[in-house]
């Protein structure tokens, strides 16, 4: 089946907004709403961020959510997306089918419209890069940089879940609970955009560990910050500090890091109490550079590598 | 090399722009210019797009020209990129650095800015995608669909160069001349954009051969279109009616293929010719539905496949 039938009869249903021509033309018109509108792109790869017997329904959903995170993290609501899709010879059409109908359904959910793509065959293996873009407030995407002195630190969802997931998946244990964790993870609700932009003075999504992306936004703010790892929200029981100190340096976590004043903190567990979603505050932000952990308020070192980073 | 630390290397210096951030957040921020604003996305592979001993300048060029190539066919000045980079272990860092340069100076000869994009490793082979905007002319993206009956076909540059570099490098003559033109395939010059906004009321890109793509333009505009082969600018001495169709059937041309109506006949030579810029009319729409070719005023017999898709 050639690149063409397989758009008109996969893709193009899904490109339902007249900016798209259901992927009949070159190129697609970007729809320009009130507000800035970003843009973020993420790959994923097989072997990389998904191994080759992973259900391809959940590669679609995480595709996408990957995408959702680094938008709905900085305040603003995931717009149009662009997919390029790398597909190995030897994948079944089948495959593409249900790949399809996923990937249009996660899109959905988020009310994002698909506009464009380039569909390619790939030599080895199956590659995956969307690019989306996001509709932010008035005010514009919430920045890395924007974190105040005195600044609380705050997390959305659970922390380690993924990594939970994946060790699960590397010793065959397929039907453990986490799995579903690594192979799709779950995003904050698209509810946390209005308490962002509320009171969110920098934010980030969690996606390369806990420990490295808060030391990241302190970093991009010219500050410090200390994290609180008997706070931390972790994924199942936890107790052993080496564990904390895995799960919070494992990635793919996917929930939003943010800093807010303090006298946000009524706001914050209001809003969130409202919508039953979870956010904790885990540490502080203060002058100075750098990360430090504490456990039963004691420093803890910290291994010389914090952060995971894909390749 | 950690991915922050090649994108702070090779990539962040590319990225200049405000709404970048430097690459040092999450997502970038697109400009809102007056008029429309137009997405295309391209991908190319190693092995599928190109050799893997082809020079990386000259893939980060085809890289960057794939996807001019679609914004300019619209009337479109290209405007902002985002790059996906899977990138093999085995590649040294060398080749990164001198796909960077290559890229940033592509980029810039267009006045591109690179706002954000994704590295990961790729288990086999080189993979890159971007994506690029466009600003439209008040009119909007010319269409595929907007060409009236008795409009004639144009088109710009050379048809088959890429084909014979092709050929040349699969049979090992890689000093042949036309290699270049596979390698790095000559676009028209950004000017071609003022003449579509002019006189164009349907236009595309010939990326996937001549004949295919005129077809098309001529179905998405509900009608017929018959091409000239005689009038078709080769490049190269062309004389064989088989190599004719052989060229006109390949793809990666990168041309811009237009309709205009008759009257806008002497605007088109008069802008040509002001800019050195080679454009050439080589047939006409009609009523109906289908490609025709002629040779010497003569219907030639079509294979039954026409239009080069990769993968």
């Amino acid at each position: 089946m050639g690149e063409r039938d397989w758009i008109s009869r996969y893709f193009a249903p899904l490109a339902s907004s007249p900016g798209a021509e259901a992927l009949r033309d070159d190129v697609a018109e970007l729809s320009m709403p009130e507000g800035p509108v970003i843009a973020t792109v993420d790959a994923l790869v097989e072997g990389v961020h998904f191994f080759p017997d992973d259900p391809l329904e959940t590669v679609a959903r995480k595709l996408v959510r990957a995408n959702v995170s680094d938008i709905i993290a900085k305040g603003a609501r995931p717009l149009e997306a662009l997919l390029t899709l790398g597909w190995p010879g030897d994948r079944p059409e089948e495959d593409l089918a249900r790949f399809a109908v996923a990937f249009g359904d996660e899109l959905a959910s988020w009310g994002i419209r698909l506009i464009g793509g380039d569909t390619t065959a790939s030599p080895h293996g199956l590659f995956l890069s969307l690019t989306l873009t996001g509709q932010c407030g008035p005010g514009g995407a919430i920045r890395r940089s924007g974190v105040k002195e005195s600044d609380l630190l705050w997390v959305t969802g659970e922390i380690g879940a993924a990594c939970l997931g994946y060790r699960a998946l590397q010793s065959g244990r397929v039907d453990d609970p986490y799995v579903a964790s690594y192979r799709e993870p779950q995003l904050a609700p698209l509810a946390i955009t209005g308490l962002l932009r509320d009171c969110a003075t920098g934010s980030m999504d969690v996606s390369d560990g806990l420990l490295g992306d808060a030391r990241m936004l302190a970093e991009a703010s010219g500050l410090s910050v200390a994290v609180d790892l008997g706070a931390v929200p972790y994924a199942g029981i936890v107790s052993r500090l080496e564990e904390r100190l895995a799960l919070a340096s494992w990635g793919d976590d996917y929930q939003v890091l943010f800093a807010a004043p303090e006298s946000a903190t009524p706001r914050i567990l209001d809003y969130a109490e409202a919508r039953a979603m979870k956010v904790t505050r885990i540490g502080s932000f203060a002058s100075g550079a750098g990360l430090a952990a504490f456990m039963d308020g004691a420093r803890v070192n910290l291994p010389e590598t914090l952060g995971f980073e894909h390749g």
